[in-house]
């Protein structure tokens, strides 16, 4: 079985700054468990709010990973 | 990297009774293996029919928790 | 032609008390003129409100059952 | 003009009980300040976790009402 | 009744900058007339464009905050 | 804060000729109270009927307005 | 059990002329052979262009009775 | 009232093999009791697995028919 | 390769009156420059709003036409 | 500007065999007066009826190319 | 706890000749690694073109299996 | 036919910094053919990861312009 086969994990990454960060964020925490990393896909864009400003961005994003064979 | 970032798993529970011990079930079975689950959302409601009575209901739910740094 | 065909027909279940029993009126409805059920799934839940509490909560379904050959 | 005409507001109820609960805790609070309320639609089920159980089911819905003119 | 009960608003903030910018208006400004802020999903992201550029960022968004009882 | 923020609400118009009446039912009556409307998204199309016909068309459609800061 | 249960049937309704002509004549066709119409729901609207004009509005709608029990 | 009605029906057809198989089946046997089938619209494509392999290709598609008036 | 092939196109025709002249004025420009338009579905409906009142009816829809081989 | 930009485009493709040599006619088309196709997506899988069988399989797909600088 | 709960995964399977190897492979890979699957769903068809043809289908399903309690 | 009509297209747009940089990208390229640009809408963010870091940002926008009579 050559053809490839890929696994999608779901994850919110979170960051005080911006969605770009947010979504780094679950892909660095990611690549320290899943080796192959490939794609991902955002979800959602969340947040909570403190004192009349954005606390956390919140992205809720799938990403997919080549499972090896 | 100090910003909270969680995961997302899929689950269905089942209950011969309610929506609401469908979704306990699958959250009991997931606190066995899981650690710091943090919330979830209903994405599905099924269920089977037997002698035209509901014999299951089968309630599709993402569960979302802290990963550890 | 042996594989299975099913045929899915919608229908709102009414009731006083909860989703589970809007449900299950609607399947015991069901029932009494076809034969096979076999499952189910919830489309919409919505109701009627009077003197500021729900009057009735009515939830659309989809159901399933064996046509057969 | 004598066609009536209806506003909804975005509600989320939420209980430690029940789905139902949620939607009912919400549908009271409307109805301390809004009056001739219609009808509701369920958006959105989710709620948190603590301890491994449900800590608050979390249930947002659509609250129509009669405007008067 | 003690359960919380949130209210949810829709607004669309804009901004010449940033995505993340035309969310802070748009909640800058509920903040000025809403209390108890608590979270925010983003719905749709637009934008209005002039001489081939982006001109502002149009991102609108459901605004929770929770309802006094 | 000069950049313009908007704020949608969500209305049912309801006549019994066409949609696009109970669409200008529901502007109509939205700008009796409110100022700046700007835009309209049509939401859902549905109606009720009575002795075999069409009795009223009920358009839900989202009204955006500019808030004035 | 006395609490309503209705059924829905999917219907396309075409006409020359006018989205609502297509309503009209879908539930003017339903009534021939279902009591109780109660309410439509539109689902999707298409047509066919013959000579670079709108030859047919095809509107499918989803029509709800009430069962008989 | 010479503008063609349409009614849609909803059914699952099963197959082994393959997915247009499935479809094929449903339309079958919808052909044996109902005449002038028009279109078809694949709705869900799902299946059951047994011993780590696909055992049927379970398709719902929705399939219209003129309704004779 | 006799098996026809068609391309969709998406435009937003406007009118100050209905809906249905919205998509007849966006046809009609399409088949200014398209031959063999075949079919239309609506994306959207939306409109702005000038003193109160609809200014403009914006009907998003796909155009489809067949592709010359 | 050396980040790549892609174009999509929406076919339907047809074929009275079966979901795949519709989408390979269409994207055949498509490479005719298309340079650097490089993806697609699935939209829809529908098809006309014929004498009680599938006359054509209908698949709409969008196509990405990129578009050269 | 003696309900059935399950687990769903999300997988990408891929293959040069059709949708039913693609979503073949991504079972027989979730087989090595995962006991008592049980059902899947096609959630999303796509690919990759390659000198104006379809080179690698990409279905990416859902797949469920029973957790062991 | 004095009413404007707007054409959309769907473009991708890829930046290795941002979502903005990527809508930016795309829109630059189309202002290159296209007169009278005149709004986009995002329709979905995506991005391909390499050592364990998003590479580029994939950004799908629909833009709309003023179709000339």
């Amino acid at each position: 079985m050559k053809d490839p086969v890929y696994k999608l994990v779901e994850l919110t990454g979170t960051s005080p700054n911006s969605i770009e960060d947010a979504v780094n964020n679950a892909v660095k925490r990611a690549n320290k468990t899943i080796k192959n990393l490939s794609w991902f896909q955002v979800i959602e864009t969340r947040g909570n709010l403190l004192k009349g400003k954005v606390h956390h961005w919140q992205v809720t994003l799938k990403v997919g990973f080549l499972v090896e064979s």
